[in-house]
């Protein structure tokens, strides 16, 4: 279908034409490589006396390589269970990922990067600007189906501004530890989006209700997001995580506490249906609550006994919310959240920043040892004891639901401007508004036409 | 549909609480990180000579998502084929691996990994924990379509134990060598199943043929799984041999296998078909075959061109097997084997530990140098010689085959039990009886419709 | 359908045993194992000064599975857009790349890896393997759909030895730069396909229009292969660069020049649709030049800003060509483009190999200092100028063109024999020809059977 108020035809490259030349001159003027991408500063005599195997490359590069496939292919393909989303949600998903990596780079460096006026960039700024993208789409499975591609954009925009800020809060001015980002990506992706969601809530959006659900192939589609999320959450969690013991342990953490969200999950899922069938809903989104609720405390000493624990709680709470909190978010307060992201990302978030705050309270010499300075390094220096690092996480956690939701509130009200081209209520979670669509039909060879047609040659 | 005896409402939960439940503990009291995931142990000064770059981690891990990616993407969309049993292909291959790395965690250090009374855990036992979980899902493969989720979660509890049994014979008591498990994973994998599939025979199963088969897009599924197989199946059988030239030239050995039986694959195929149609079935299995036999001589100085040998004639065994062998072994043996893992994992499997004892058989000083202390270290110590290991590597084939028979013997009686909710002849193969299944219909946009409504909006 | 001419039953197990038995023999003839490989000499005494972690295979056997992901997922996926062609897509892609990179091994080592007579392998050798295997895949983007497999076989022969004389006369004889192939991969593999599809032009193909598009399902199945081309590009640019700062570098400039080659993909796609609705064909495709066009440039001091700027004009070109060029290629000069290689691979690439040489040109001491034998060891040495550097660069690129060009038109006309099973102008694009293609329809649980045939079970 056609319509005004929907066209594409120049919001869409003005805003992606616009955008990416302020991009390119700001990384003109600001962007540098850093000592391990620099050809001269690598290969610089002061300090020769390493090696190539010591480049931050062969640290983290696989570990990159694992988080760009959750960006890119797990959360694009989770949110295809819509029946007729499944462009707009890969290619959206590409599209504000695209944009907000390069964005991210800029504004986490303006905050924790910045050399003598210059922004150092390498891998571990990838994977950074890789994780705050994930915020974004964290907050983008909020408004499925019912954002146009420039909304999205605009959306992206502010949100990477507002994660570079809260980050800097929790991390640098704080001092709290959040390595796979259970609070800075997660609880804040999931807070500000459910905001935006709530701001821009559609009374009549039951009218694209019979598009608002899955098909048998659409689910399956579904779980190779679900599948790679699973499998790659424990290099997502130790990705940028101190070298050696720490990321080996955060990975290790994770693993453990996904196999026992996994096992929660099926049980939750049979157990509240009324004839115990389970719900791919459930399974495409809960089994990954377990990773989403060690993003804090994966690189503590959590033990895989505690990771369990950890992961279990996590796909009970997240069953749940779909099940029973979901319908009354909805009804009551008005948050039409597509994906579900309250139950897979702000629930298990905060779970999550408990148990990072509680882990770090309880942190002890005996059982750190000299790990301690990669861990917890004021701890470890001295300043403050180990229950002091619990209460920098549990301000840590306020702060970063203050500034999600506030800060969804405000995008929201931006988002609502009608030149952003949003979808009518009629036509949500459907392709062909900003997408050319095939049909369905499969050209089925019909063997006696053709047949005819090479007799017909043969005769000539 | 819904049925008292397949209704999972009570049975999956209790089960899935229980063993997480018991897990957990046994975790909580028997488990602690090694000594490259332990904060205090790493940084320990007595061991203070290493560098970050030797941790574990960063020999492995990139590996190890690799077999991951084969554990819980590869093998769960291979199993997709079947036109109505994609959820559960994927979704049952998820929740039994999920268990089964962490029971396997378990077993495994029981025999092979206890210091002082506890399992010190990490990478490389993480690996071992997936290859473990890799030998289950081969069984699921025999038996796909005709289990209910307990009756899978039953059969890994205890076939994760026999592995780990058979594991120690053969690893430690025997002292042969299977890196890549062509008789530790897929042999004893192929053959518990078979039997498993035997005892549990179904004579009306053809009740539900017209299910047992695939459509277009199912196939095309399926091809996901086959594809990440094969391109991962390096890492698999390279993911814990020695470091350095070991694992360099695993690797490599199992790519040119993979690549040969590939083509021999092909070919067979096309030339076992009347009119020289290429099958599905054999290009989603059989081009597999080549990875399963090099897995014991992998690590060996097998050379690209032996290599290459083994893959041709795995092609083609394992196209004849599908072709030839599976409908005998259903008519009269009655073993109902839904994804032909005899061709696949079993007759490939006995391939490469019998090219793995003649290998090891032939290996010489003159060619392993003092690589030989890694591939064959009794031999390089002078305590036996390598005849004698070619005779170690034999009698370990005998052994699997036997455990793994006599095990699915004993486990399939178990697995009769009708408590387990297996489902009736008439409903095999089919998502619906376990899951929530959506139409295959898609909501098409009556644009008509939505400009009438749109209309009489903005008539109002 | 069965028709004599297009029958493989004979033809394709003979041509697949015939060069898998000749590849065996030069194998076991002329193939060694290189020193990382080999378990003597890793081990040797004489250069026991290394450590297991300086082994290449911990240098590049990420990248190594990366690039083997984008070979035979992504190229293999991306092509299933079609939607009768998805079998052959993925499976024929997977059998000439099987072959393909075992004869590329002998090729690329015949002409730079001989060593007293023998061809030494490794890792190293395994990435170029699977990078000529690229330009194959390329070239059958071309053709894709009006050729039998017999017929990609023999082109893939032809192409890589092609391949090889190139790759060694721009690389060993001229000392141009290319690790990333703008020209020996991308342009070589278009412009050869090119001419091929040139040659085999079908004046009636419109008969088979009709198959000649994508559905909705086929393009998401295209959308996996795309993003994983897009999200490992980097990996394969910088998967034979240098150790060190130079695989970093590479990695990231190609990783924003994608992110900035997205944005402009979407621009252009909305802007150049009369309703400015999204084309999938763009964002499977031009999304993806960005990679492309940093394959020379990506390990040079480009910077994350000319990465962008060059990323932008590839998408920009790629989409135009799509919209505008390839109606004209196909009616003016009888070019039948099936993917839009020259879209995506062949003016990207020739803007990749100018982005190329202008680099090298402007390179300088000050800002490469002792990197700069890493890049341009000639430059470095003071043989040549950097300027010279830059035309040694644009003599590649014309001495490319001119190969694939001749080698297309030559190899086109051999493929032109009828023997070689190719389908009529009124069965192109189709899988039945060559595979056994299951239907479409979805057995249907008919529940009151089922429960018909259940009571009277309980009644007998």
């Amino acid at each position: 279908m056609t319509d005004a108020a929907t066209n594409m035809r120049l919001k869409l490259p003005i805003i992606c034409f616009i955008l990416e030349v302020i991009l390119i001159i700001l990384f003109g003027v600001l962007v540098q490589y850093d000592s391990d991408t620099d050809a001269r500063q690598w290969h610089n005599n002061t300090n020769s006396g390493h090696s190539d195997y010591e480049n931050e490359f062969y640290y983290r590069y696989a570990s990159f390589q694992d988080v760009h496939v959750m960006i890119f292919m797990g959360f694009g393909f989770l949110m295809t269970f819509l029946q007729r989303y499944g462009f707009s949600s890969v290619g959206f998903n590409f599209l504000i990922a695209a944009f907000a990596l390069q964005w991210a780079t800029l504004m986490q460096g303006f905050f924790h990067g910045m050399h003598g006026g210059k922004i150092h960039i390498g891998v571990e700024s990838m994977i950074n600007a890789d994780f705050c993208t994930g915020a974004v789409l964290i907050s983008f499975g909020a408004v499925l189906g019912k954002t146009s591609p420039v909304q999205l954009l605009v959306m992206a925009m502010f949100e990477v501004t507002l994660f570079a800020v809260n980050e800097y809060i929790v991390l640098s001015a704080l001092g709290a530890k959040d390595a796979g980002g259970s609070m800075t990506i997660h609880t804040f992706g999931a807070y500000f989006g459910l905001m935006v969601t709530r701001i821009l809530y559609r009374p009549n959006l039951d009218k694209s209700k019979h598009r608002n659900s899955s098909v048998y192939h659409s689910d399956l589609f579904a779980m190779i997001g679900t599948v790679y999320l699973w499998m790659f959450w424990p290099s997502f969690n130790s990705a940028i995580t101190a070298h050696g013991d720490d990321q080996h342990r955060t990975a290790m953490n994770t693993y453990y506490s996904l196999a026992a969200c996994t096992l929660s999950t099926y049980a939750m899922s049979a157990l509240t249906a009324h004839d115990g069938k389970l719900d791919m809903v459930h399974i495409q989104n809960a089994a990954l609550a377990g990773g989403v609720a060690v993003g804090t405390a994966g690189e503590m000493m959590l033990t895989p006994f505690g990771s369990m624990i950890v992961g279990l709680l996590a796909g009970i709470i997240s069953v749940l919310g779909y099940k029973y909190l979901s319908p009354i978010l909805e009804d009551k307060l008005k948050i039409q959240d597509t994906c579900g992201v309250n139950n897979l990302h702000g629930m298990p978030g905060i779970l999550g920043a408990i148990v990072g705050a509680v882990t770090a309270a309880v942190a002890t010499k005996a059982v750190y040892g000299e790990g301690m300075k990669d861990v917890f390094p004021d701890v470890a220096n001295g300043d403050i004891d180990a229950s002091y690092q619990g209460v920098r996480q549990a301000i840590a956690l306020a702060v970063t639901l203050g500034i999600s939701l506030l800060g969804g509130l405000i995008v929201g009200f931006i988002l609502k401007l009608p030149v952003f081209g949003a979808p009518s209520d009629t036509i949500c979670f459907e392709d062909s508004i900003y997408w050319e669509v095939p049909g369905e039909e499969t050209a089925h060879v019909d063997l006696t036409i053709v047949k005819m047609e090479e007799s017909e040659k043969l005769n000539c």
